[in-house]
């Protein structure tokens, strides 16, 4: 077990810090739905604005704060002994959860530009978006067929091991960019006239971009605690061998 | 010196990935000197739109590309061995000059928008990348006060070096979400009539949705690089003490 530089007084112990995290992402979810119910009219499934208002509300709470519990499975030290499939499923649960949340928000989106005749695919928000979800279905499927299957060969799970790893924190990383530029986005298109041009910065504006801010720091804690050295599995520097016989017999 | 899950086959050699990363870098700049340029109206110091391209240019140059380099100084095989004082005022000169061109970069749009008499610091765009300009200001200080000066006990080297490297590559994941949220921003204010509304995808949408998919990538890479165990420095693990003789010394 390696520890790269971790003077001991810089300790944080993982589980509360997970409590900690688990506490921010519950109020940014809260915090998105208050601001679509509260200022964006609330919800329905009518193509109007407020069915896009499921937009914000499915990508925080799939794509950033359940795909960012998914991604912490792993660093719980219950998962580091004992049979490893149990948590395989559930972190493969956890990230398809998220993943039909982020179908969904896409939907939202898609639905009412369709029904209000407004192209899809124009900003560079939407092409970020849609690339974190095309790389996030793919890191889904690779997952699933090279670590839950049972037939992939120790070597090619050894060699994806890393790849997975490092595109997990890329998704979380580039899925909270897409949060905040369409939140800034959002704020712009709403706040146009009068008093509540966002440029006079109303409360809406101070309380979405506060969401905004908190979701930046759930995203850059989430991907500090993947990348901390001894938050990690002690034998994650061994061959995947065991993968394979838990698969196998499991 | 330990190897996390790298198996031999993805081994790539740094310095080809680092003449990868500084055309990419090269690419981002020029590409965003191009877009201001033919599609912006070009540069000027009179407080128009013309002075406001210099912000765009002066963001990605100095807080992603140049910032980029810098971080990547101790990754360079060659500083592991030998005195390391010259490294580290290489590190720190980048940085500075990192510093400088974002803080001119930020006085170019404050003196657009104080010119135009648009208010300041409203969107989350802003919100986000003062926050981000505030924390390289307190990274660089932090990192002169305790690296290059020579009065720093070696127990404070220690334990600030951590944090300096967690907020070397958080810096830069928010540098890079600050430039994502101002170019859709601002493709949306520049973007707005018939045939060359965003929405309808004209060639500098095209251009500049580029742009930020390239900066997201640059950024991705690395943070990776900076993550990779087998580039860094192979004493990493170890307390501090070289670089206190070294200071002294120096």
């Amino acid at each position: 077990r390696c520890h790269h530089c971790s003077p001991a007084m810089l300790d944080v112990p993982f589980l509360p810090f997970c409590a900690f995290l688990g506490a921010l992402g519950l109020l940014c979810v809260a915090m998105v739905g208050t601001w679509c119910q509260h200022w964006r009219g609330g919800f329905s499934l009518d193509g109007s604005s407020r069915t896009f208002n499921w937009h914000p509300v499915l990508m925080v709470t799939g794509l950033v704060v359940l795909y960012g519990a998914a991604a912490l499975v792993y660093r719980i030290p219950n998962t580091w002994s004992g049979p490893k499939l149990p948590w395989k499923v559930l972190h493969g649960s956890l990230a398809l959860g998220a993943f039909i949340l982020t179908v969904l928000g896409l939907e939202a989106v898609f639905c009412f530009h369709n029904s209000q005749g407004t192209p899809n695919m124009y900003s560079l928000h939407s092409w970020m978006g849609l690339a974190t979800v095309l790389l996030f279905s793919c890191q889904w499927a690779a997952g699933f067929g090279v670590f839950l299957l049972p037939w992939a060969p120790t070597w090619l799970r050894a060699l994806y091991k890393p790849i997975h790893v490092f595109f997990g924190s890329t998704i979380l990383m580039l899925s909270v960019a897409s949060c905040v530029s369409g939140i800034n986005e959002k704020l712009f298109f709403s706040l146009k006239n009068g008093t509540m041009a966002y440029k006079l910065l109303p409360a809406e504006a101070v309380f979405a971009n506060t969401l905004g801010l908190l979701i930046l720091i759930f995203g850059v804690l989430v991907v500090a605690a993947l990348a901390r050295p001894n938050w990690k599995r002690p034998d994650s520097d061994s061959p995947d061998s065991r993968q394979v016989q838990d698969a196998l017999g499991g």
